[in-house]
């Protein structure tokens, strides 16, 4: 099934902008292939950010995980994303992990959630951020960081807004967490002060980005609106349409060998190829819902010669649909590898995360501290 | 005015039960003014703590200040209490304080919650409690200890139960505010392990101890339910109702002189007494709705037999409205000065309060390790 989401439709509704082909000029070169093949299609303040880049001064990109299960793909997408960016421009990168948040939405034990909690942990520490330049904080073990300010946010988030923006919640915690997850996005600028920050997040998100930026408008904190770069939905397996952990559709994870991802991609890749090889050859094939092709089109192949080659030979019928996976079991298989690679080389966990935790200088920034 | 709260049918409301006569007599010996005289009226699972106390098992007692001005007669009351107790049996005492609810119920900043807050502190200290078996927490400063509690309560407290036990939140701090107060509740068992606590509170905040009692009660925290000592209200200066530091009323602060305590009374207390010296010499005043005369019989005067003396004399009209106020600035104004004095023997805020904060080892049992 083709993406039927129609994009620009939800811009409109959301009150957001098209990346212009400047912006999309002034990524780091060479843009990432997420933005310069238009997956991150729209934004909000994004100017800033990148005139603060080209600088060389304070910028941030906010990206998080909840430690719902283990991470796929797609978790580690726009993870990969902001590594590209702080390689070339420097960017802090900070990753709030919403630990309380699994135990409102998801019927998940507290030693679940710890269990997946170290597992993403591993993954995150295999990006290879700059420790210098990344923090990693969790909502419950850094608490005494976070909860101050998301209570004081608390107070300018209405219970209308939420109920509005996310549906009634079933509890107080689903009711609280816009309030943790404003302090989230606001967290670069506590520690480093007022600077242009950017959260990458899926289209559908934005309106969560929104809460925080009206709390961000109010004259009374000294930051300002949280920029957004908002994406296409990534498609899962099954087809276009949203990568999630909890869809029943498998999904390749972080921690599959070479032999599962050839195995899931050929038996549940969404094919864009025709029925019988004969009718491949004639009337050639469809990339735009191809699955494989939307892979390596997003994320895995590089080489924009390449992707306008492999789309042109794939609609030609010259390219077979067993090929098209092929290349990406080869190019998903070798980035797995890399990272499972880096996964394996680290250490006893908190010894490798200490070096992305809050410092004490940036925790005593951020902690309450009602006798001083 | 009387008080004119019907007590009992408040009881059969909230399905709480009066205190008995035995109960009453095993309160630590002799048993404080505000039990023998039925100012503490009612309970729920109160003997499970008196019995811990006789055995000199462990027990506690939670009761909370909310940093939202200076305090005043009233707010002291249940900690002068629980000092009370501590003192016969060895009680555990701990003072959560809620300057994180402050941002959300008060229009409040930060710096004026803060200014509050160190003078609350002052007071609290004040008071002499013991050290070793005291613990004052703090939601924004302690939140490394409470949050994660908070968060995982919060999952278990439905939207609905919040806007029927406290109304339709206005904002989502008020929403998930519930979560840490059961956080408050359970704190002493959190860190002591499973024993009886007892929450000294006004009748109608009941409501709130019963949602943390029903999360207490669910099989998976190793808890078991708070008990409740439930009072009736401690009249304002104005007259019986409930004492409140935002009332317009006066009130009595901690910080009064004795001219100032002369003055609010003599001018504010209402009074019991007839209209003219020779209609009260010959009809007698009603004890029963004189402020000053409450005031003594709930707190002030030690003495049963002059208590009794004291209403007797009045009903008869022996003792005057002036003489009652008179012997109520004096008892108050004694209970001030010396409650001021042990506060101004205080040193640097921090350093006496740290006696009194979670120990190192303490916070470790209550602090999320996700690593651990």
């Amino acid at each position: 099934m083709p993406d039927d989401t129609d994009y620009d439709k939800l811009l409109d509704e959301f009150g957001a902008d098209a990346l212009t082909d400047d912006q999309i000029e002034r990524f780091p070169d060479p843009p990432h292939p997420l933005v310069r093949r238009g997956v991150y299609y729209a934004k909000r303040d994004l100017d800033p950010f990148l005139a603060a880049a080209e600088r060389g001064d304070t910028h941030s990109i906010v990206t998080g995980v909840g430690p719902s299960g283990p991470l796929h793909l797609g978790h580690v997408v726009p993870l990969y994303f902001a590594k590209h960016v702080q390689d070339r421009t420097g960017a802090h990168v900070y990753v709030p992990i919403s630990d309380d948040e699994k135990y409102f939405t998801r019927d998940l034990t507290f030693d679940a959630v710890r269990k997946h909690l170290r597992e993403n942990l591993r993954d995150l520490l295999a990006v290879g951020f700059d420790p210098d330049r990344t923090r990693i904080v969790i909502d419950t073990a850094d608490a005494d960081a976070l909860y101050p300010h998301a209570a004081s946010f608390a107070g300018d988030i209405t219970q209308a807004t939420v109920d509005a923006t996310y549906g009634t919640p079933e509890n107080v915690g689903q009711s609280f967490y816009p309030a943790m997850q404003t302090a989230h996005l606001l967290l670069p600028q506590l520690v480093h002060g007022e600077h242009p920050t950017l959260v990458p997040i899926a289209v559908d998100q934005d309106p969560h980005v929104r809460v925080c930026r009206d709390v961000a408008a109010k004259a009374k904190y000294k930051v300002r609106k949280p920029g957004a770069l908002l994406s296409k939905y990534l498609p899962g397996l099954g087809g276009p349409g949203k990568m999630s952990s909890s869809d029943d559709a498998p999904s390749i994870r972080l921690t599959d060998d070479r032999e599962t991802v050839e195995r899931k991609i050929k038996k549940h890749a969404y094919s864009g190829g025709r029925e019988s090889l004969d009718e491949h050859r004639e009337r050639g094939g469809d990339p735009d819902v191809d699955v494989a092709y939307q892979y390596l089109y997003s994320f895995f192949e590089d080489d924009d010669a390449e992707v306008v080659r492999l789309a042109r030979e794939y609609r030609s019928g010259e390219l077979l649909s067993g090929e098209m996976k092929a290349r990406a079991i080869d190019r998903i298989a070798d980035f797995l590898d890399a990272h499972q690679r880096r996964r394996e080389a680290l250490g006893d966990l908190p010894e490798e995360l200490e070096l992305y935790r809050l410092t004490e200088d940036e925790r005593e920034r951020l902690r309450a501290d009602p006798l001083g």
